[in-house]
């Protein structure tokens, strides 16, 4: 399993090189470089000797939980694994490298129409997946349980029943009332400054500069290619100080998650992260409930005026902590506020649906993109590079991925709570900068436990009970009450 | 091969980003990273099937002379591959790990006993694979055939036996003349500048920076992952003008090279390099042939002016090409003028003899290096960093390598020879700092050549004759008598 982990990892090397420091004609040959180190670990994922070691394993009567564990998650692995051919693999990887490329000539480009074709390609090929792993009820169910095992449309479609419309009403009477000032957020703000910013910032949430980097690319994203060596990115948009700066948080989150997981399981399920809501529960934790709350900036803000003197010299902490928290309907959604984010995520969640039980086509994207932003937020989406083209997730081919996105946030609220009630002190330490203790906490709940756990087990276990989304309301409902005097 | 050549190139990106861009604890994971690819390209590279498919494709009789050619070069690799079994290869790349870690260690600490007992090891397992390639004579014509195929001790210390008085005598006529200044290149040239100076120096060389990069290490390289992708690094010293320059040259010549082989003939013979000796003749053409010559500097110093006004507004340019050409024995070989340079690796070919037939071992290495450093240059080594630690090579297990930098050296004074011969004014177009008629030219003759030839064989087809050291004798007997008054 490490030797594969070995190959998985290089090939995330070259993945992560491929969206920071790839020359640009060199896409083709690293695509190509790509699909045969897939086509590898997958072969040697597959192979009939390793199936037979895990059966051995599997009746061994004196292995230990952990052991256990370990071998059970890898059999399952092992079997989905085997229901794919070489060949799939290969071709599956291709059209991504294809889809990728031509997702970053369309957003050039700004036009859909040349990523269309691509992307059409690529979601036949997804559907092909679904059918190869099999599923009950909808063919998108088969794609979810990838990115989070156990989740279906029926269950999905009954947490967004849930948390819908009590967040409609709780963003009507925000809307309701005179809006919060944020235009302080949109000054000019210089690249190499920020970045100095933004690599002091992570370094004091306890980023491990020795254990990974920081670079730039055109979509921030983390990647691990071991616990020793994480590296995550951003990107600086000069005329704006949201967009790096939780970006750098919310990527330190997911960073930190997997330098906390133990070094002996590598190649191991409980070497690994549990799932990707849980992931994400980790980015948002320390992105939203830690990083925009009044507490954290307490000691940050100040900080933050040495960098920036000019920018914030008139802004008070209370201004700053309601221009962040500021809630507006907009079009993008890495851009969004808290609340209003579930609507993007919500609508790429019909569309993906409709996309795999093929009630739509590519071509119908953008018009349906553009209907729902108009009917949830009530924005007019200008171009499609702010609209169907804004996500590098299908170009990757990462159908079932935007769900986890609201589960982690979810999840967050429910462990943060959890962590509030469990940590003395933690409201002052978080008051004076430190984030020590909380790290510690999440580190021996979550990042220890690898892959133990299902989402749902591990929430039991660290919180008691399994997801709910109200404490996720609450948490909304607490921070905009007192900003927005509702 | 192209899948082998997939894997291959993967494992070069694994290698790229340890010396640019790795976090020190992920130093581990990467080298175990780095031995499962090596260990599974091996693997690849000496299955039965593919030894069978190479066989009867030998046999075909309406190959062209590239198919025919790549398939000999293809088998002849291997037949040489399917000597070593996996659990060698995956212990020599283990070994290499351990040794490239304690080497840069022992550089921190300036001591070469922090690495004595890395190498020792890794030298046993060169001895081992002497044996494993087999040879004849002397066990050191195993290693030497793997960078240069047909080099011997027996060719190679004739060569040398050649070359070294007619240079000895060189430089002592030289270092009884009057010294030329060179003080004016340790002057404070200022590290941005000097990668803007760079990155605009490399450029106008042609390199494609659409198909390649720079970046920084500890020690310049160059490598390529596909003609497309070709990168190259080099180091700043803030108080040495001539360090990072002409390693760009150098590099962009390996480069050049690289981004000038076949495209559709990936991972075949016909779209790789001669080998090492060519390659090194590429980078030694440029930067000493073409980039330390008066022609070149004719339209580059001027440009160079403007980048560092101050430092050289009082030096002319007959000032400026006598400094870089200074003479003077020293202690660091790449930083050694045209000259001594050959002493420099005649040392480190005695010194692998002996490492390799156990004449001395690795404790012996301070003591053999200062005292020949003392014989052949007469110069005191102060230290290990500045002495025997100074070279990268051996802790990536290339012992018999450093001959090729020497052969290099001499294709290249014939190689440029032929070209002055052949291009129609050649001397104008470098005097107005244009490259491209010469590029072409080695293009042509060379780069488009792939691994079709020997060296031996390519120097003939392109020069008319076999490699002759006179070519460069000739070559620093023209620059040194003008500049020394000899």
């Amino acid at each position: 399993m490490r030797l594969i982990a070995d190959v998985k990892n290089a090939n995330a090397v070259l993945q992560w090189d491929q969206e920071t420091y790839l020359p640009t004609k060199g896409a083709a040959f690293r695509g190509q470089q790509i699909s045969t180190l897939s086509e590898i670990s997958h072969r040697m994922f597959s192979e009939d000797e390793l199936g037979n070691l895990l059966q051995d394993l599997i009746s061994k009567e004196n292995l230990s939980p952990g052991q256990k564990r370990n071998v059970e998650k890898t059999y399952e692995d092992y079997l989905k694994n085997k229901k794919y051919t070489s060949a799939f693999v290969r071709k599956l990887s291709e059209q991504v490298n294809k889809a990728f490329h031509s997702w970053m000539e369309s957003r050039k480009q700004n036009s859909f129409s040349v990523y269309e074709k691509d992307l059409d390609s690529l979601i036949q090929l997804k559907r092909q997946e679904a059918d190869i792993l099999g599923y009950e009820g909808h063919p998108y169910n088969a794609l979810l349980d990838e990115f989070e095992k156990g989740a279906t449309v029926h269950l999905l479609d009954k947490t967004f029943a849930n948390l819908l419309p009590p967040l409609k009403n709780l963003l009507d009477k925000i809307l309701n009332q005179p809006p919060v000032d944020s235009s302080f957020l949109k000054q000019q703000f210089p690249k190499q400054k920020q970045w100095e910013w933004g690599m002091e910032l992570i370094s004091r949430l306890n980023f491990d500069f020795a254990a990974g980097r920081q670079d730039l690319s055109e979509h921030p994203f983390s990647v691990s290619f071991n616990r020793n060596d994480v590296r995550i990115t951003t990107r600086i948009d000069e005329n704006e100080f949201g967009n790096m700066t939780w970006s750098c948080i919310h990527e330190t989150g997911h960073a930190l998650y997997e330098q906390g997981l133990i070094e002996e399981e590598y190649g191991l399920p409980l070497g690994e992260a549990c799932s990707y809501s849980i992931h994400e529960s980790q980015s948002r934790l320390w992105e939203n409930n830690v990083g925009r709350s009044k507490k954290f900036w307490q000691s940050f803000y100040p900080l933050l005026q040495t960098y920036f003197p000019g920018q914030f010299q008139n802004i008070t902490i209370d201004q700053f902590y309601s221009g962040i928290n500021h809630v507006q309907p907009s079009l993008v959604r890495t851009e969004a506020d808290e609340l209003t984010y579930h609507f993007h995520v919500y609508i790429r969640y019909e569309l993906e649906k409709k996309l795999l039980d093929g009630t739509i086509g590519s071509h119908d994207i953008p018009r349906f993109w553009n209907e729902h932003y108009k009917k949830f937020l009530n924005v007019e989406v200008p171009n499609d590079k702010k609209g169907c083209l804004q996500d590098v997730h299908w170009s990757h081919g990462s159908f079932g991925y935007f769900p986890t996105y609201s589960l982690g946030s979810f999840y967050a609220a429910q462990f943060y709570q959890t962590a509030q009630n469990e940590i003395n002190n933690l409201e002052i330490d978080i008051e004076s900068g430190n984030t020590v203790n909380l790290l510690n906490w999440v580190r021996q709940n979550i990042h220890l436990k690898g892959r133990f756990y299902t989402s749902e087990e591990l929430c039991k276990q660290v919180t008691g009970s399994g997801l709910e989304v109200n404490y996720f309301l609450n948490y909304l409902l607490d921070k905009y009450v007192s900003i927005y005097n509702l």
